[in-house]
């Protein structure tokens, strides 16, 4: 068998399958946004690595130096972010065709060391290769958090309404976009940053992660579609999508009907929104949004409910039930 | 400019440069085999990032799968033991290529794992992602120490002597008769083992952290040649290494006389030996070698001493001043 035919979750599962280890109390491995090491009563640390591969999560020549950096980083402190995490440092691995223009690399870490410089992030080691022709890039980061705060993606409770802090599909039609060498747009150049330059959301993760009301958290990298089912999953219950509540933004909404596109599929399974998805009891949503909107000037925005297990996973768009043909993102 | 004209070096300095901030007290980043995290007065975390490139660090149909994955661990465990350190857990990223065989996976995952559970290290997370044809893994590790006994490369103090704790030079005579596809015999067997299955020293590194004659400590991973400079950079001091101190295994001393090979000048550059290089205190040294060997059953061996800044680096042989040609190794 060929990797292609077991697929990435296949291999995780797969591997995951062969470990044979215990984990100490309060250690958490594989399965949420970062890794648990608990280190006393009042500091637990988060672990969290990925990896950017050319030609497979970028194209060097569809995008600067500098964004990616800049994108490089913010992936992983969105996963910090999505645990309630405060990041601390990061391990930078680059490996790198010989004939690469220094100029690129030199962009690329003043991306990164903006980003990093904004986040107090500490760049404290990593490791530099050659390739034989393509990048690969991958960070681990460290973020610290206080035990009794961190929100898993397995604690979300029936009723918990699910909620989303930002607009979502922008990204996904900024790639489009890009992949379609489109003329360039007010909109589309909006999209394109969304893409490119996702802004990590440290401080709201922070804030959520202090509430009681809230259950579970994640953030959005593969999608809603995608990404919501691992709460279920992780979580062992059902959940119901109303597609009419997504929070839209005006310029994927002209986009779309520009190109044709249907703007709630794109926002449903776009991925790489980099925004928070979180589960809030029924009875706190509202106490929280009136706290959260004091806080950020910003609402959050609910987008369904959590059921029960045997409810399954159904996405309702203008009161019909929805089938999402595009397939969760394989690597393979 | 482009990156071969820069070299790995070059490219650290440059980045480290750019790099503005300011660390905290205990905190230490780039420049040592780990990163070092104080969480207390009797804990610090050491975090170490190295990655595997298939064509520059291995070649796939040279080195079976578990001996990649047991190898793939054993540089980063040896990195811990360089600082004294115990190992804690590992996060683990693949980028693989999609028509690769699972039998591979699964294959490099046993060696990893066994490894792992030798050591008591517990997978907690990493990435996989798809590759366009090439292998890439990256592994980064965590370990603790006490703060009190972690040792550095900066703190060799003149008159030390400059210790190994194994043979040296095997690593890269097995790679030689790897790349040469010389017939196997029962030297070159051996040689290639200690190529592809290197141990870490793990209880060597924690019984001479804890030792305060013990000044500075790293791992062998470029070979002594080029590891020491390290240790003199950090230290600010000059080293003078016998080379006839040299300890050389019967089966390099062999398979060099058959391959006309000079066996000193592979056992100081040849590298990936992954043995401890240490200094002790002159003072110290005969007290230390007794306690050593009592412990472990083996000795371990003084090749050379530590001289002030102005004496430069000097290698020995023979009582002559030798110039060792091969360069630092470079991956671009």
């Amino acid at each position: 068998m060929i990797l292609s035919e077991l697929g990435e979750l296949g291999l995780i599962e797969r591997l995951s399958s062969k470990l044979k280890q215990k984990l100490p109390d309060g250690v958490f491995g594989i399965g949420d946004d970062c890794a648990v090491i608990p280190v006393s009563q009042e500091l637990s640390y988060l672990i969290t690595t990925d990896a950017l591969i050319e030609d497979i999560h970028f194209f060097k020549n569809k995008i600067l130096p500098q964004d990616l950096g800049h994108k490089s980083l913010a992936v992983n402190l969105s996963d910090i972010a999505a645990m309630g995490g405060i990041p601390h440092s990061v391990f930078l691995t680059l490996s790198l065709p010989k004939d690469l223009d220094v100029y690129w690399i030199d962009k690329f870490f003043d991306g990164f060391q903006a980003l990093a410089s904004k986040h107090n992030t500490l760049l404290l080691g990593g490791d530099t290769t050659g390739s034989v022709n393509k990048i690969a890039i991958s960070l681990t980061m460290i973020g610290y958090v206080h035990p009794q705060k961190i929100k898993f993606r397995s604690s979300a409770q029936l009723e918990d309404i699910i909620c989303v802090t930002d607009f979502i599909g922008d990204s996904g039609a900024g790639l489009a976009s890009i992949l379609e060498n489109q003329k360039e747009t007010d909109d589309s150049v909006y999209l394109i940053s969304r893409h490119f330059r996702p802004e990590p959301n440290i401080e709201k993760g922070v804030f959520l992660a202090g509430q009681h009301s809230v259950n579970a958290m994640m953030d959005v990298s593969d999608g809603v579609y995608s990404d919501i089912q691992r709460i279920m999953k992780a979580s062992h219950c059902g959940v119901n999508i109303d597609m009419d509540r997504f929070p839209i933004s005006d310029q994927l909404r002209r986009f779309s009907k520009k190109n044709n596109i249907d703007e709630l599929e794109m926002a449903a399974t776009g991925g790489e929104d980099y925004c928070l998805l979180f589960t809030v009891s029924r009875d706190g949503v509202d106490e929280l949004a009136k706290l959260y909107f004091e806080k950020f000037k910003q609402p959050f925005y609910p987008i369904g409910e959590i059921t029960s297990l045997n409810s399954g996973l159904v996405f309702m768009n203008n009161k019909k039930i929805v089938s999402l043909q595009k397939k969760i993102f394989n690597h393979f």
